[in-house]
């Protein structure tokens, strides 16, 4: 009699597989809003256990059946939840799940106080193995202006987009919107969607006061980071749209555990 | 005394700008369900205006507030009024808008009837001008066998994701779904978010007795198309990601006013 | 007897196929180079041809040995030879190819004459029919300065990589290099591969003398081409990727036949 | 006075930064090949450096400059030329360069032994310490055949095109060409730019008789790469682009120092 679940029979070649899954799901999702409670958004999925040596192959379909049961209603609430069922419906001893999507906040102009939506690129990543790891993802859009340009022209300076992109892992829940708010302090001047006459004079004078290296903007990041005691990791890296040169400025800081910053 | 409002200054080279605006604004949206009848998305929106030559430019971000006053409400009901405000607050000729975003379907398998959610990329493009000018975009996944793989060889033959691009225009409403089923029931198979082991006996045989080329896909469903007098205008793309090859297998057909379809 | 050549077996749907062919395929070729004749560069490249309604499936493979046959010595001088060959082995009405392409240029920055490779995405796309027709496609990177911001702020102004993508037909053979001139000669700065202290000097102040709106730029160049006998027809856009928002700012001017441009 | 040199003034925040430098540069590059000697490509080049913590910036036009000095003429050879010239101008303690470019192969279709050339996509990435470090990734897209559905389909199976990303570290130079032919004879079938009817009726067999999950590609990848005592580390992923779904099969293995494979 032949077996016809392939998928359970006996594999021979003895290599366990770190990762097997779906990936490359696109679905709608619920998330934690600072302001709103909740907000509805469109998350990429891609989920992941791992194969013991012994097994020729996973199931998929039940991946997906477990994102089909939280319909609409995944959330970082459930998110550990959702962990748990993948390793034990699967039976694995790991599980990793990543989840992106575009994150909106209604920001508020700095002098017309004019509201527009503000859209920011967030990832979940977790993994339940013995313990559970979260890793948060964000991407914000920035201003930063060469301090060098600033110096060596008789005026103006160089100024452009930019994007940083901040992952930390944190002890007590955090929210994006802080997260966010940490970045933005952080360049030349943020980005808005929204801005009447009075408001882009403001910040094209603010960006001139504040010029800032990419390798400022990751330093100034790291640092608030490095006093804040709820961060237990992070990895910030920062990257300008050159708008003298067609290749982009990049600088990256990691916190390493050995790494000791000797700061008083 | 300078006029500091550059925008309405008067521009001398005498030269009309066709489209003036805003490009890849992320913003939530709702559309219409038919199944569950409104569903909350996120969509990538262009916004453009025309630019008479007597006028240095646009003023940008009222576009952005015109999106911003309908937060999160954008649908096909209010696109003309979008279109209406967007000349009217621009004082322009003509407007366009391009929203596009995924659309999710709860869908069936075929034989266990287990339910999962399909995910198709649309696109809304509209035009006011002294007309009013509205086309559907619907990219549908599928799945195509080769018929001459099959004629060929003694067993098998091979099959392939593809995807289907349709582009409409319409006398009345027409729904998403209908329009995604028209294109599904012409491929080799139609593709599934969740599939058990009987789901996918039947999909494998289903594709083996139904072989299609990428010009079989294309040319079926111009032939429902045509047949259907609320279809004014379509052009209909299919492209196959080859199996067997490291390219692309594309077909195309537009149905041009000139050409004429002879079928009894 | 069954007839195994599929391809060639009559179709009963009565529906001609406007394009079938090729798609996404990268491939090795060499492109006339102003300044030193000829140079090695890699496309994506696209080939189809028209399939009569009588006809099942076109050859694909046939395409594809076009290309082999030309290896890696494809350029604009046998690109006409390519779609003729295209037409006879395929016994097409219609033949049409497009070839994208990065293309270098090596550019001497404005003050320390310092030099580096410039890197510009080109595009050709011909047709064969009954006649012949050829676009040639550049885009070239581009600083833009906003005049609004200049205007309203005590210093400094806004400022962000662009991105002009020009199209256009031509009546007797043109240099890709003299187009990127004509576009980057349209912009507040052009950008740069390398630039030293002196340069960034120059290039920041340059900027800011010459500040111009995305609708300027298109106008600019629009006014260029009109007066350039030896353009038959052009589309031109420009994006910018605005440092103060997280979205873009577009403009495009095409030239119609029916339009006309008043100018003394 | 003022110190214009920005970039090498004092900085206090006391934060290493780990890498500075230009991304997304692309570049014209001559790389070995085997068959043909050197092959002319065009890559995407990141380079980067360390920043000590009391320097304000890196010099980034320096590392530009070292690109230009090796115009065209880059390849694996003067890889390790590239990262010392980098760590000495830049005054820094590491280098890393990153350059990714398709690579091209002419191969012969198995039965017709018709030629064509196919496209991998591959990455150098090489870091200067205290010591060296070189990866190579090649991307290799391959032909998979579902085992499950082979066995409860009376006929057929579904099939698709997948793709290999394989990592490797090595002790003696390795050729590019050797790493794609181990990773082809892991798949159902290869897959090929040429392929005449005869070959399509082997390539469509023998992928029915050699069915693979997206796990025992990876598998039977790492378990080659296992008895090859030049391979120091590798990280293998096999993902799938399934034709009856719409999302992608995963699978991952990657060579840890700890784990062990007990095989005899």
């Amino acid at each position: 009699m032949i077996d016809l679940d392939i998928q359970n029979q006996q594999d021979d070649r003895n290599i366990d597989v770190d990762k097997v899954g779906v990936k490359d799901i696109r679905y709608p999702i619920t998330v934690l809003d600072k302001q709103t409670k909740t907000q509805q958004t469109v998350a990429v999925i891609n989920m992941y256990v791992n194969l013991p040596r012994n097994y020729k192959g996973t199931h998929m379909s039940r991946l997906v059946e477990i994102l089909n049961e939280h319909d609409r209603r995944i959330s970082i609430h459930n998110f550990s939840d959702i962990l748990s069922t993948m390793k034990e419906r699967l039976n694995a001893e790991s599980a990793h799940i990543e989840i992106s999507f575009p994150y909106f906040i209604m920001k508020t102009s700095p002098v017309s106080h004019s509201k527009g939506l503000m859209e920011y690129q967030c990832t979940f990543k977790g993994s339940l193995n013995k313990g559970k790891d979260l890793v948060v993802v964000i991407n914000v859009p920035i201003n930063t202006l060469c301090p060098c340009s600033k110096e060596i022209s008789s005026f103006s300076a160089h100024n452009q987009r930019g994007e940083v992109r901040l992952q930390v892992r944190f002890k007590k829940f955090i929210w994006i919107e802080d997260l966010i708010k940490l970045v933005e302090g952080s360049a030349s001047s943020d980005v808005y969607s929204v801005l009447k006459r009075e408001d882009e004079k403001y910040v094209t004078e603010k960006a001139y006061q504040n010029p800032k290296f990419v390798e400022d903007i990751v330093r100034d990041i790291a640092s608030k980071l490095e006093r804040d005691p709820n961060i237990t990791w992070f990895a910030v890296e920062s990257e300008n749209f050159e708008s003298i040169h067609n290749h982009n400025a990049y600088a990256y800081i990691e916190k390493h555990k050995a790494k000791r910053y000797n700061r008083r």
